[in-house]
């Protein structure tokens, strides 16, 4: 608390989300901003809740609970969503995820840092695995883009989705044995040591604690999700956006809220190491694990399934990010001017995806 | 004067292009030819101008004016050309500014210093800035084509083109503050600079001979340039050539004459950081301020305005040659086969654009 | 001997397939695994007489041989599926020799060298060199296929073919006078160090029995070849796998089993400058060198041409990998989680070639 300003006054949003989509459901578009607010303290103290469950264990499992929750607000907005058959959202939001960590938290960071150190440095070992892990992340959305582009909608785009999700979540997993384990060294400045930071001096809560603050938030961003997708397309319809653009940009910040502020924090306290891991480390997770676990869940859940086929403009976008983020952040320093040249390249695919209309 | 050969002999060419043109108007190609040729020496008194007009003010205007004037010619025959409609031409040779630049200039620079030298080194953290600046760049051509090739020819594409260059000139502007104030130590070796050691022990011109030779230079380049845009339809057709690949390659080569000639000279006296910062510094200024300055300039001059949407083989040739660029750049070393690599690829773009129809 | 286990034993299938191929010529699918593993032993045979002549002659003269010979059973193999008019599989295996020696081989010893090692270094300053020569070969394929989607099939892609061909062979030849002669010392660790490793101790073949044994295993992998091709398109169909992805994959692995076998036990033996040098020194040779002069090739031998125009698939997994390959390679480390990066690449991408339907 002492070095995240609290966001828990935007608590007061979640009963008004709930409120106002049973007393006046009409009013989609305020529902949805309403709903959009609501969601940031509540991922706030999920990872609260995470982090403190995580002190509680040894430090591998510790760090698996942080890697394995650090995107949960994401994944249960994504998984209402694929209930109400939202496949693009779905997939826009994944995409806003991945260059929404790297492109604005991250510029965000090296701004706010720059700002007020001449230059920054931090550890360019760790930072290259994770740029690394994300070029591969592109090679398994680039092709099966390409695949549809060439063959066209078929049963084996399905297969092909499954099996290269198989091998992402494999992946996944080895870097955390790598990360967490085997080279664990390599990565100083992980996101349970921003946790320290953040409550540092304070007891850890106690296990009932930590569980009930755990599933209590997970359910309140169920109930808040459940009424933000309800509203995403008349809402999307009403402020003259797509709901391409809504996922991309507007799920992707509101899910990515709490990393944004710690990472920027942490930036603006020279501590380079938590925010670049922060913000990289959250793409990876998403583009690895979250987006993967997702094709798997919506073979079961919900009336269509999703796969890996990404459109174009997402790809596109994805693949710039990730070679951008990798030239940036390939030498170990930073500031301010490489902060802005991440924003600016978030500000041109905005532009984009705003103009880009509905398939 | 001591550094650099003359090519003030070269003037003679300004009055036999624009009597030629007078007396025997049909000859388009020996025109062409011709005003190509004249445009050389003129862009060198421009620069020449600019740089004695930059020691006379502060050392932060100097810098400016540097920056801006640096492709002074390029601009004043691309206003020609879109006052033409040459729509095509104009675009055609801002990718050619872009690549020439990067792989002629910077290829044939590394070559002549490597052959005189076994390795050479230049300032890596200046050269990794301005390379991330040609990928953001690449980002903001890139996008702008996919969204044509995705939506077609739509009323979108032209506010889109235009919110980007608005995004674009800010960035450059907040290059020039970074490059000029806050890390101005980064920047070794600036065109500023080059200048002083082409002139050193001479006494700056009257700031009366420095106006007027700018002012001079630049109607003389105005007067030929349309001589040169008046043949180029007809001359392009009479050689056999596209007018994309006279765009491309002549004209780029013509209107970077001077650039090349001193990053040459630099590097052979193994004045890396000089050499790169003309070329790539170039590259950068193209993309990011010349460019844009066309797209707004173009909406109330010429028949025609131009968008940011390039042709599909102009956008993957600036994409691979700032791709490469990057990494060559990126060590901070050079040696004679990397500029090998460069002109190289500069060789593999030149025979397909030859061959590539005209649209 | 001493390092690398024999595959001797193997040759017996080499009169194995060629019996069968006698007696059973309707049994496609055995005969061609027999012969695919028949080659195998004869491209270490060839190999090694290749070094052992290297080692008869000067230095300079030694590399050149290593050099050119280095992929002499692909060419073979290749020359042979010229003839039958298999140009698919011939520019298939040439995508799959790229490919699988920077995914594959790069991959499996990066592996197994970080099982036993925490963290290895290699000659950074060569690797650079090695990888930009890639991203070059990689822009030589990447505009004829655009040119080719651009324009469709025209009389112009073949003499664009034959231009960028002679533009890669003089870059080869210039690579080849770099690292063996003006800058050698970049390149500690070449194939030639790697055959001194492998028979350290034994004195050199003579020269008849270098030469005897390099025409003779020449002559039988043509032989073999000529059989393997012979049963591929009948193995591909009954084995549920298109051509392309028997050319990508078997192929590929099979010709260049030599170079896996041995990279992976120098880098279990902590010799990396040697794994990377052959792994991605073979990925160049085949780029540079063996792809142009098939296109030459072709022109006079068998049934119909190649040129430069391959699929998207193919290209997009060529760019690709050298993407990753040289964000892996730049830094002159590498762990066995990088290892596994390259592998999981390169299983995306045989995922998607394995659903891609032919042509």
């Amino acid at each position: 608390m002492k070095l995240r300003p609290s966001l828990d006054w935007l608590l007061v949003f979640v009963p008004g989300a709930i409120v106002l989509d049973f007393v006046a459901p009409e009013r989609h578009t305020l529902i949805f901003l309403i709903a959009c607010v609501a969601v940031i303290p509540l991922a706030g103290w999920l990872g609260k809740a995470t982090e403190h469950l995580a002190e509680r264990t040894t430090e591998g499992i510790g760090g698996l609970l942080n890697a394995t929750f650090g995107n949960a607000a994401e994944l249960i907005i994504a998984l209402f969503a694929l209930r109400r058959g939202l496949t693009e959202v779905v997939k826009a939001s994944i995409t806003g995820s991945i260059i929404g960590n790297i492109l604005l938290v991250l510029g965000a960071s090296f701004l706010a840092g720059g700002v007020r150190h001449r230059e920054q440095e931090f550890n360019v070992a760790g930072a290259r695995v994770q740029a690394t892990m994300l070029t591969l992340a592109s090679v398994a959305l680039i092709m099966p883009a390409l695949f549809h582009h060439l063959v066209g909608a078929s049963s084996a785009e399905r297969t092909l989705s499954l099996e290269i999700s198989v091998v992402l979540i494999v992946t996944y997993l080895l870097l955390l044995l790598f990360s967490l384990h085997t080279h664990k060294k390599l990565f100083t400045g992980t996101a349970a040591e921003a946790a320290q930071v953040d409550d540092e001096g304070k007891a850890p809560w106690s296990l009932a604690r930590s569980l009930g603050t755990l599933v209590g938030a997970a359910a309140m961003i169920g109930w808040v999700s459940e009424v933000l997708v309800g509203s995403v397309e008349a809402a999307a319809g009403s402020l003259g956006m797509t709901e391409v653009f809504v996922g991309v940009i507007v799920v992707a910040i509101v899910g990515n809220a709490a990393e944004h502020s710690t990472a920027i924090l942490m930036a603006w306290k020279n501590r380079m190491d938590l925010a670049v891991g922060i913000a990289v480390g959250s793409s990876v997770q998403i583009a690895l694990f979250v987006a993967p676990v997702l094709v798997f869940v919506s073979q079961f859940l919900g009336p269509e399934p999703i796969d890996l086929v990404f459109t174009p403009a997402e790809v596109a976008a994805i693949g710039l990010a990730i070679l951008i983020t990798g030239q940036i952040a390939g030498d170990g320093r930073s500031n301010w001017l490489e902060g802005v040249q991440l924003l600016v390249v978030y500000a041109i695919l905005a532009i984009v995806f705003f103009f880009l209309p509905a398939a």
